[in-house]
């Protein structure tokens, strides 16, 4: 079961970045953390960071020909502005999960609406690190179910 | 270490209300799955259902004179009405995880904001019962680290 | 056939309370005429009034166990506050009909938006005391039909 | 003792515009019901429809040179948009009761508000076709109290 | 195939009324241009123009027994304000496009927002008279498919 | 010199509506007491009222070619609703004054917007029959300067 | 009879200020019309003009012991903000009649909104200076009734 | 003279819960210099403090039938969120005085505003445990005049 | 102990002005009560009513060099709109107290805002002259804390 | 006459993506049917489809140096979000008409606002993959004329 | 070359006021460091602080006769409330640059509106004391273009 | 000193651009004149316009690798729209300088907000390319002290 890890913009500072909000790991070690979560639970993980929304479309448009079965993104500040983003996901037909690292409804106001949400499974917000994997077994959970 | 699981108004009809929304998971199944994989991690699991807003303020605040880590909570409707459920939480400084079976933000407008929300660590939604397994897993990881 | 009336917050002062919006009609005054009718029209009326709202949600869960085939509710100040309500009409399936003695769309603006409403059969509103009557007749009408 | 119907806009189709919002009853069908109830209850009746503002408000002006006793009136789409007509049911002092086939707080946003109904006796809404003998009713009890 | 052309209020006045915004051509050149293609494209059209809500309101339920197959509206200033005429669009059930000759984005903010437009098939701006022709063969198009 | 005075929907009953809001005048004192203003300023002035917005459509397009010099106009309940009549005042290009009889700005808040306003020349409220008297004098010596 | 005339900030520049929008009167021109206009029809005119808040409410202030029959009042951008200059109207209980030289309506949305009119008779705008004489007819002929 | 003492949701935490914002008093504190300043002043004090807004409003009822003169009130979170309460203390017709330990201004935005507040004498915040004898002094004062 | 008393535009009033909502004492009846009790109570009280926004800033601002303790200000009707006053108060870092004489959540909606309230230590309203009785103590029982 | 169409996010999915939305024709059908077009009406077209904003600014950009006389363009997502490529457009000066398969006016609420239409010539939407015959027929009658 | 640089409300107490908001410059300060650039730059300045809105609106009148030509301004909290000062600026026509030491769109959501700014040349903020020389050289190269 | 200066969408144009609104320098000129102002100051610019928001970020991005100081940007249209671009700047914690060259003040409502500005130093809009320099000088001026 292939899965495809996406990180928006600002996601490759992670670890460096503001750690009182984002925590101290870096995305490496996210993702670390999901290969081998994944791996324990019959999953083959794809990653990619970006900080351009053309390319994360473009990347959940060809994951219709890869087969994979689920998305798993963490949409950094497009969350709430890119309707293509969500149209992307939503085109493609892939369950889809959205996860955050911080509690965004413990900070601005304008972080609190998710453009993403309505057309995914679910939304994980406010576990740091440890979001992406809770995310990853709601995901394959949802996808073996 | 014990952990407080509420669930608030009307999730006693769990697994036979408008089960296309909420799955057919009865709040007892759910407490089973909870119970077994609390205690697979180490916790004991306390559980409380209440349509009444006062039971769940009174069980909250009773919860810090039985030294509860953690609270695992479902505010039901009361998630989007309830300052007074926010205060609760937000005065006894037991850290707190919000939970829906349903992906808020894919429904009527009003459920998508949240009151308790930014006093808690985070918000697990849309993933039916699993997301409750999600959720323990999440406030667990956090209590211990 | 049996309907289960519920009175919200407050109507137990009926009659004493701000006659000049409310009438002088007591709510035992209303539950006799609202009984005598349905004796009339077949039906058999239970009546609960309480200030809280869980007892309002328990007796609306309970009412499924009991056949109730439909409810006839003034959910008080709770109609423009109270989610938790909605969620139980709308969890239990029962026929449910909101009446107000007053014509809420002539008082303060927030009187005017109701929560229970989107997913009641509908709403008779401004006629005093004579509007759970004209409520009763509304619903029997649909449970015949 | 007179009693005036009005039929506002779109009324005339009646049993063949959206059925599944509407109902099955012609406005014939529902004025026969109307007078046969208004002669069980002492009342005459007239009837109006018009998919025209202007002639609903000079009906309603002419009412008074009648010495018509009260109105029933469902505007249809003019009761969110016609604070002419508001007007003229304000003017002429006439007792008003406003009435719509479907349950408008559970349609489209726009149609939970009205202009006419604070300035009526109140309102009945969701009942289909009876929904318009329950009005008379009220209409005509409030006028012999 | 017969489609009726609605022209709404104030567009009698056309290449009279404010040339720099609505263009120089009258109403009658218009419906020649339209007559015109519509005798290319295989069609017959009727015509009217009304400053009456009630007369545009009356013309579509009439549409229905003549055998109307789609209407072509441009509602003039009704189409930010008249839920009725919206609501015999969508009792009718007739396939209607939406025809504005200004760009209606471009003007005063309350001239972007259409009631008619969401039960509409579609709706086209800007094109001055052109568009009427623009129109009518996308109408004629989706009628044929 | 030709003045066109318009009255919208209800104005017919003034001297019997609501007179500790719109006084004791009816419309034909206000329209004899503009006539006689308007002799004395050198004006011959026609008067409609009608409760049909379109009606008054007609007649402001009709002033046109009447060689009409200035329009005085209370809309009554269409000065906030009506596009249609705001551009039929723009769209003949003809020099307009509002007025109102009571002070809407100390009434319902929806009465203190007017479309009309913008494409006027001014606006007079508050002065009950005597702000037609102001209006037209207004009026006048706008148009002679 | 007294009446006090009241120019609030930067009227002083009345005629050499933006005159595209207030016309090319100076106040020294509009009060002597006004001065004359007073005589005519038996009143007495006191003027004042000020750039500052105070000084305008402390004159209202005063008036009240001059036995000021009657207030006419161009606030100028205080209009739109000041709550206090309201509050000095209310309080001393003297008519007053608002008047704006540009047509308010028809200008930026903030100018369109006066905190004094709802304690005002009434509000002439938009006719230039003319609409001082206006105003003053019409508080005049208010005082006289 | 007897005076009731409310306390709502989560103020039995006091002086343990978020003392930074409510400061260190319990409220068994608070009700003793209430309980001693009632005396000095002729009145005697009722208590009760409860986290269920049914039990709140049944106690408000029932000072009626106990001759209380006056009700002292801090809602708690229920301030901005139940129109029950509101209209319970409206109903009852004593008159009541609103009071919070934290300036409920400098809070989050959705502090500011009380639905009870309206139907209250006044409202007293910002001074901590000492706000409650202040409101006691002025509910006595206004109670004796 | 030195304490500033500012009273904003029209209390100077106070007696005369609307006496059913702002009640019959005047200003100086006020100021002989606070001066009494703070005698009482070990304070000395200055005094300052001004219509003027910038006279009540420079008193604040030379506050400072008294070595004035606190400030009981009654803003009048610049609560609601001088950001000017509330950074005055911010400025000088002294402790303020704001009083209003009615309840202000209980008239027009924009007197519910202040502007000042959230610089202020607390607010007192609704208690007419009593209140500045009980801001005094509030202000002179937290400075001496 | 040179005309470059501009297809935003996503639409290169077309045809596969929820084609009960946006029809079954690939966005290649599309561009046949309009190259064919184009070529009947003496217009050369390019194309570009992208799902990257700054891909399309670029190529707006460029537009300028080719002599493009004009540009159609589904800005798809962008539509409601990009300020970016609005001011592409107004930059260039090239006249530019907007498209879109559905009728964005019967989805989400957030779909029927464009940032780009009002500095289009005009928009045409929900006529599927016909739409783009239109507007390009839209255009180049506007271009020639 | 004359240059007028305002200050407005608070700003006499620069450098003492909130200094970690406002910096620790001086007023003095900051006119010295004006003064001297102002010579170097070849431009006369005169200043004036004043916390009365009415003071520095005559201030800008009487700039317009001392061939003032060019204005710096800091309105301080007017910024944000007064339109009678943007209308000053507005009225006089004398190049005008605002200026805020502080970053207002990193404070309160209410101070990131001006009004002043629309009739303004620019805004500069953020940058202490040093904005206002910023703003010097920009308004002086403007001039001097 | 190293400086980064950015330059978001369509600045490529300038000078060619909507002159009348952004001026006749083109960028080139305008980097040029920073370079020079820069090599007075003693820091080095280096320099890149992209109309691709994720280029620019990637380049904050690498500043931080590159020692760069300060930075400076003209985030053209993604000013009111990227949270991505907001989030990025606050990710690298560069001392970082807002420019826009119109007044964005004056021109339409969604213009006046900004994401970025909370997060940047200062903000200066309104000088055309001058407001390069400006800002450059504000820049170099914080980071020396």
């Amino acid at each position: 079961m292939r899965i495809l890890v996406l990180h928006g913009p600002n996601l490759n500072l992670l670890g460096t970045r503001e750690p009182e909000v984002y925590g101290r790991d870096t995305l490496e070690d996210i993702n670390d953390s999901l290969r081998q979560l994944g791996a324990e639970l019959g999953a083959h993980l794809d990653f990619l960071q970006s900080n351009h929304e053309g390319v994360l479309i473009d990347r959940i448009h060809h994951a219709r020909d890869e087969q994979v079965a689920g998305i798993l993104i963490n949409p950094g500040g497009l969350t709430h502005t890119s309707i293509a983003l969500r149209d992307a996901v939503s085109a493609v037909g892939i369950p889809t999960v959205e996860v955050h690292l911080s509690n965004i409804h413990a900070r601005e106001a304008f972080r609190s609406h998710s453009f993403l949400a309505p057309v995914a499974i679910g939304q994980v917000c406010g576990f740091g690190a440890d979001g992406y994997l809770l995310a990853l077994r709601g995901l394959l959970t949802r996808l073996k179910s």
